[in-house]
């Protein structure tokens, strides 16, 4: 979390949240119940904005100053909203091409991700709120600079923003050691979110419930699990592939068409 | 390099090297000359074990016991010989597949590599013996173990080993960003040796010369530059995807069998 700018102070992060600045967390003390401080839980209940009450030990070891017990995390990139991403896409007359990322908690995994993303042209990734790993100056450093160009969609919830992705006409492909298929025998031509899940246990199981198709990376060996980012390339490259194999195929649908 | 096992002593570093120990690499004290020293460098010649001159300071740093002027890194694993990997592949009726990696020097990029070959079951990763990463303890945990079950191949010159693969019936195929083709226009369903570069400046101009194949994988961003082990990846399992085409094809022919 080093290197990631900090504001501190009931009244500044009220402000901090209303003028549009993007905050990645709220830290708040747990105990503390002033006028100020109810203010401020509205606040950042009305701007979705995360937020967990924690001892005064953590906000001390945060910052030396006076944080009348609140300290915000500011985020290093500015988030983008999905539909208008999706509707742009449609626009050009391109194939949206989306990741969906389940509690990726990793920041030099995710980082990574981004950068194969930014590589490999989606449009862009998108995550919930909560449970993922921040994106600090590390997760960019990590991503050779690929976050400053990748739109990153921070969502509520991936349950919702699945069945978003369904009535826009986007495929919801989930990548789980689960599936019975195999990457390679799904058609990733059209319009596609590719789902990955998190180190430890995969992708949740009400997602994957709700997915329109599981498919699996073949395993051949002993050890049976790819790191996430790996994977993440993995099966974004197979996308790729399908969609140059497409465009060849067929040159005129403008289906292979990139930006 | 930590956690590495250390042999430290003129003596002690010869027996080590005559013993059958696999020695990672050796370092001695500059300006030490008496026969034992010479001795110990004849053996390290003998035995193809890697080692460089470095001022007294540096052994210090490493131990606090009297090492004489020479300090050795035992190996994590247990290399392996090529030929007979490749020899065991053909014998079973399978195709040889490999990876030559050249100077990739970071421990987790390597770690990671190595988990994706033991994933799509190569037969051998082959490196030369100066210029790689150590095959660490960092480097076994990156791999998620899975170094403990893939052969690593150490040669002296990997100019020479693509000559023999040559010889062997096996095509070597490099992954360049120089390349004009791109990774999905070249077979690689028959007996393939992948060639990726390091981190810095990619594959060396002498070994890309060499190559049967220059293959890219299709860059569409900003970046224009995966991750080497994200790369790694990618190129292997599109090796994967053209074996199991292969087989579904011609389940007879036995060419897309695996371990």
């Amino acid at each position: 979390m080093d290197k990631q700018e900090l504001v501190y102070g009931t009244r500044a992060v009220i402000e901090a949240a209303r003028s549009g600045r993007q905050v990645e967390k709220v830290f708040l003390q747990a105990g503390v119940t002033n006028d100020l401080m109810k203010e401020l839980v509205q606040t950042l209940k009305d701007y979705s904005i995360p937020f967990s009450w924690v001892p005064a030990e953590k906000l001390n070891r945060l910052t030396s100053k006076n944080h009348q017990g609140a300290v915000a995390f500011l985020s290093a990139i500015q988030y983008a909203s999905l539909q208008p991403i999706i509707d742009h896409a449609y626009s050009e007359g391109r194939v949206p091409f989306l990741l969906l990322l389940d509690r990726i908690t990793d920041v030099r995994n995710f980082g990574a991700v981004a950068r194969t993303c930014e590589c490999a042209d989606l449009d862009a990734i998108v995550m919930e709120d909560k449970g993922n790993a921040p994106v600090t100056s590390d997760a960019i450093k990590t991503s050779a600079g690929a976050l400053h160009h990748l739109p990153v969609c921070r969502v509520k919830s991936l349950k919702q923003t699945m069945k978003e992705l369904r009535d826009n006409g986007i495929q919801v492909v989930a990548c789980t050691e689960k599936a019975a298929d195999d990457l390679y025998s799904a058609d990733l031509s059209g319009p596609t979110a590719l789902l990955l899940g998190s180190e430890e246990d995969g992708i949740s199981a009400p997602l994957l419930k709700d997915a329109d198709r599981l498919v699996k990376i073949p395993m051949k060996g002993k050890i049976e699990s790819l790191n996430v980012s790996v994977a993440a390339g993995i099966a974004i490259y197979e996308v790729v592939r399908q969609k140059m194999a497409e465009g060849r195929k067929n040159p005129a649908s403008g289906k292979a068409a990139h930006k």
